[in-house]
């Protein structure tokens, strides 16, 4: 009872652990081929209109709007072709009335024209002329210029994160090389005594370290470049040694303890001692994850985040969502976060919760005749294998006391 | 009238290509630590048990569950404290009746016990013995060895791609390499008289590329590696050219037609030279994205797609999204394709569409009271900023006459 009353939910976890930090992000320069999921430090702004000349979007003729007036199938109008617009290439004529020019989608308006006829609207008749069997409207079937962006305009915040349509739209511009944050470095300390180096072989009472490379992986995954200090023994002398020199070289830091008491206790001890103010939660009414440390440590150059997690690997790899990722974020000065991606699914059972505590449950996504299923991996201890057995989680928000079967949930993809 | 009973919907037109290709996945071995996101070609079988060794899940004394029958807070049981497991060691005893043995969460039980006494429900008595206050049963508080995973067991499929959790479970059975399906090559050829590299400064009536680096994006976010092979001028011996030598050279190729019909006729007239059967769709009933084109081309390697999509900026990517991805994913020899991932949404207002088509809407999601809501982005002719603004598509199936202001619908995210 008491642990409910003292444990903070996630999001408040978390705002504890913002309003302490300080965040400068450090950008470099990149060509923008290379930019896929990067974000922008600076705005960008359109150096000329786009399109930047009047345009066609159709085949068929560009002429005088005025040219047309009154005509139709019965009355057709009669222009002269001065001349055929050659894509890419400005007009070397211009139109006066009662004349028009052939031209293609995307093919630049001569001087004179102010729309565009579309080819199965006109007939030939003799060399050098047409017939034209409608009337358009001035600026009709053009693109002006400066219809998609105009000149001078923001096209793209500071913060925006580059998708396949940002690079389009750079190169559009002709935004060749950007200036963006440089990748958050986000140093991993794995501790415990039972844990050895995934390529040893077992020894008895040994098990491999996994979350330095799940973590690395969700680092990756988030725009961070992971640096692993590796493994360290339950001895504080050496523990605080690669703590101290995380600090100093890194953006971020997460230390994952082992899974005695002892050691949580270590890895606590030390994260409190690495900077002020030191560590600000320790514990949260979260499941898998209450082991939860949540630190600031000041360092010459800033505050920085330390989070220490759990060892097990699912509470680890929860923990990490819920808090790395978000100060991953606000180090690459990303703006405007969307809505994470997931996929609306059915709960195949009911799910109990303690209400106050937030649960993450690992779930697959099974396909069924109405729709998706949500189905819960169920692993006593939250083994890894029940992870890589999951689609995603569902989450269990703290004011409720469970989920009902069939109910539909959002299912986070892992 | 008529084309809506020519032209295919766009799952048949996939399906229609996809007939005629081999897929033939080359695959290459790398460290595992840079597996993200990739694809195994091999199943991987467990080389032992996980856990390798029955561990402890709390904190407490290990013991033979016998020795703590009927014991109770009035009626404790004695038990003699044989030593204390140290992590990341096999305990260098074993315990007979009456005897426990100090443990913490993870360590190792020695030999004999079978099962672990939560520290909470013991107490200290003299040095060397301790006061046992409830009982536990056979196996409480210990996981088994094999529990997670038994050994021979698989635990991934050929065709599983790597997420954090995997390169965590790889992990945990030593497994430090890997063999992954190569990267595909995807040749991206961009036409059109008009474009010009992004470097250039534009001349009236000239346009710069977008699809070659919108697509690239595409590719390299799907796994694929893009190979671009710049622009090709409106003549058909460079453009042939180019085209042959992307088809020897990559697993896929991609050619963006430019905006104007005589390039488009080309560019359908290149791809159905290029080798047997050649051109099988030319037009989907699909907005954007109606000129595309779908072939299989013969190689002495294997039948490769060739894909001729709109010059159009949104229209490519849209087709390449409903196109280009799935044949990568069967190039990766992806399995167990899992649903995209979406945000749920009320649409902001009405959209209509023709009966047999397939329309793709770009939208904003906006927060609002009740949720999110998809705000359909129009841009007159689909520009690359009209995506640039957009957060997803809205997908209105062939079956639907449109959708209703306030209908809940899924956005696929750019």
């Amino acid at each position: 009872m008491t642990e409910f009353l003292t444990l903070l939910p996630p999001l408040k976890a978390r705002a504890k652990l913002f309003e302490q930090l300080t965040f400068l992000p450090a950008s470099e320069e990149i060509e923008t081929t290379r930019g896929l999921n990067r974000v922008l430090v600076d705005p960008i702004l359109a150096a000329h209109p786009l399109p930047s000349f009047p345009r066609s979007t159709v085949d068929g003729y560009a002429l005088r709007a005025a040219d047309t007036y009154g005509s139709s199938e019965s009355i057709p109008a009669y222009l002269t072709i001065a001349g055929e617009v050659r894509m890419g290439t400005a007009p070397n004529f211009s139109l006066s009335a009662a004349h028009c020019a052939l031209i293609y989608t995307g093919g630049m308006l001569p001087a004179g024209a102010d729309a565009v006829m579309m080819m199965e609207h006109t007939q030939a008749v003799r060399d050098g002329e047409v017939e034209v069997l409608r009337s358009v409207a001035i600026g009709e079937n053009v693109l002006q210029s400066g219809e998609d962006v105009s000149e001078g305009q923001q096209v793209f915040s500071a913060g925006t994160r580059l998708r396949p349509a940002e690079i389009g739209g750079l190169m559009a511009l002709g935004v060749t090389r950007i200036r963006v944050a440089r990748k958050p470095l986000v140093g991993i300390i794995s501790s415990g005594d039972e844990v050895v180096p995934p390529e040893s072989d077992l020894n008895p009472g040994q098990v491999r370290d996994i979350n330095s490379y799940t973590l690395s992986a969700l680092v990756e995954q988030t725009g961070g470049q992971p640096v692993r200090y590796g493994i360290v023994p339950d001895e504080i002398e050496i523990f605080r040694n690669a703590a101290n020199r995380a600090l100093t070289e890194c953006d971020l830091i997460i230390i994952t303890a082992g899974s005695s008491a002892s050691t949580r206790d270590l890895t606590a001890r030390v994260i409190d001692e690495l900077g002020e103010p030191g560590v600000l939660v320790h514990g949260v009414n979260l499941r898998p994850g209450k082991p939860t440390i949540l630190a600031a440590c000041a360092t010459q150059a800033r505050v920085k985040a330390v989070i220490g997690l759990p060892g097990n690997p699912v509470s680890a790899l929860v923990v990490a969502r819920i808090f790395v990722v978000p100060v991953l974020e606000r180090l690459l000065g990303l703006e405007n976060l969307k809505p994470e991606p997931q996929v609306q699914a059915r709960l195949s059972i009911n799910l109990a919760s303690q209400a106050g505590r937030e649960d993450w449950v690992p779930v697959r996504i099974l396909p069924s005749p109405t729709g998706f299923q949500a189905d819960p991996v169920f692993g006593k201890s939250n083994l890894i294998f029940t992870l890589a057995r999951a689609d995603g989680f569902v989450r269990i928000p703290p004011d409720a006391t469970g989920l009902s079967a069939g109910e539909q949930v959002e299912v986070l993809l892992l």
